[in-house]
């Protein structure tokens, strides 16, 4: 019987589940609705038959990773911040829940910090010991690897609030309670507020939606819309100035970038290089700025390689 | 004959050079003026009879360290970044000096980084693995250490570049050419540019001088004078800014805040700590603010340690 971990990417709209083998080769994935209705318990007991139905009579379960948009003691498999689609996540004893049904371990990880696991080891950031994951996407996610170390600090915070960082030290407060972060200039949850900062942004046609997204607002920018275009380059200069913030604080190896919002790589990509190199302290040579190369996926690969060295479940996983 | 180290801090306006016993004990220092008029080569070729004095024959000369305020490329010993207060010094051949002169190697090392090893070894960061180091003076200056390890990163920049972190992404741009960094709002060379943006400055005492230093803006702010006031708090808000950023970036067990406006630490330390616990996502039990204890030596201390690390200089040292 085949041995397999399973692996949970939880997000703010859909949970992806997936088998993976010991290998690193994904066996299947789903998708399901995240229904942020549901308290996180409720939620967890909820995908118990769609996990079974998974894992079926042919496989031997070794482990659950689950990879979650917030703060995450690590090491007693705790979610430590609260996060409105999951609620009471943070007091709920997700160990417990795996050790219930199917008696096995559990590692849970912050999202950003599972993703740069599988770009580490997977994807772009193959061979780079150091290296900074930054995702665009809602917010702004973060993850910094260190010497083959992922950074997590005293309180599991240590690189993870890229999209919380003081870009803005008078400007508006951040739903989190600090003051102009990252997330308050570029974000899509705060398209909206800034748009209508813009003068006359009512003569966009970006006004007229009810939600905004990224990519609208770049193919409306491209179209020739001013407002857009305004919007797009603030939000440009606010990833940079955090990209080099984060560059001159951890002097990695490789920048990944991930998220919804790399759909756009083409533009964001070279507008970063371009800031980079005008205002950071770094030479041309002295960082790459790279794509995810798994953004479906980094966070579902990364739990073999936390699962071997937690665990040291190694034995016939190769 | 008593084995030593023979450790340089080079600062803005002066040199100190210490004679330090392997045991870390100071057995002698001396201050000079920094002379920004001559080249570094020139410089360091008209130290040779001081340090000859220190040295004379009643010790064995092991090595030498140079703490630099600048970017350092510690492996090769080469200074990577310009410093108008030593002209030349980014061509040097340092080591290649201290060849020529006692046959010893030497070290030199970002100060900021030595004033941290000196703090952890000797000061208020004793028995913490995991500390970041804040200097607040003409410029303010940061360093790292994870798990007991400096942190350097690819280019030798990591950490080191808390003053030049954005926090006013659409600010003035700072003299290195990035925008709105710390040393833009917050640094005693910015004083006078910020204190000509406040209304009716003129009417306040401050404006009367040529130069400025944070003492007198804090003096003056305690006198009632309401431009010092306003001054200050800009200041205090930027750092405050920049060490919330910078715990959430690496999340130590202390940050320790030295430097010449820690004069005012009564006033500062407090501040930071409000503004930490309202606008931090750490906990109360999250992290300590101190004052670092070793204001005048931290810079001289840490070369022993480097040193024993670098070349396994033990013996008897202890």
């Amino acid at each position: 019987m085949k041995e397999v971990f399973l692996v949970m990417d939880m997000g703010g709209t859909q949970i992806k589940i997936a088998l993976i083998h010991g290998n690193g080769k994904i066996i299947q994935v789903k998708s399901l609705n995240s229904r942020a209705e549901m308290t996180m318990e409720n939620r967890l007991e909820a995908l118990v038959p769609d996990i079974n139905e998974l894992i079926s009579t042919d496989y031997n379960l070794k482990g659950i990773g689950i990879a979650f948009p917030g703060i995450i003691d690590f090491d007693k498999g705790q979610i430590l911040s609260k996060y409105v689609k999951y609620p009471q996540a943070h007091i709920t004893d997700i160990p417990g829940w795996a050790k219930k049904h199917w008696d096995v371990p559990l590692l849970i990880e912050n999202d950003a910090r599972a993703a740069l696991v599988g770009e580490w080891q997977h994807g772009s950031g193959k061979n780079c010991d150091n290296l900074v994951m930054v995702t665009l996407g809602t917010g702004m996610g973060s993850a910094v690897l260190i010497n083959a170390e992922l950074l997590r600090g005293k309180n599991y915070l240590a690189g993870n609030l890229g999209g919380h960082m003081s870009i803005d030290f008078e400007g508006d407060f951040c739903n989190c309670g600090n003051k102009g972060c990252v997330e308050t200039a570029g974000s899509t949850w705060a398209l909206k507020r800034n748009l209508e900062k813009i003068p006359n942004y009512k003569s966009s046609s970006l006004a007229q939606g009810e939600t905004l997204n990224f990519l609208e607002v770049f193919t409306k920018a491209s179209q020739g819309d001013e407002v857009a275009e305004k919007l797009k380059l603030k939000s440009l200069e606010a990833w940079a100035a955090a990209i080099i913030n984060l560059l001159h604080a951890f002097d990695p190896e490789k920048l990944i970038l991930g998220g919804g919002v790399m759909q756009s790589k083409e533009e964001i990509i070279p507008f970063l290089e371009k800031r980079v190199g005008e205002r950071s302290w770094l030479s041309e040579a002295g960082v790459e700025i790279v794509a995810a190369e798994q953004s479906k996926y980094a966070g579902l690969l990364w739990v073999v390689l936390l699962a071997r060295e937690t665990y040291s479940l190694n034995g016939d996983f190769e």
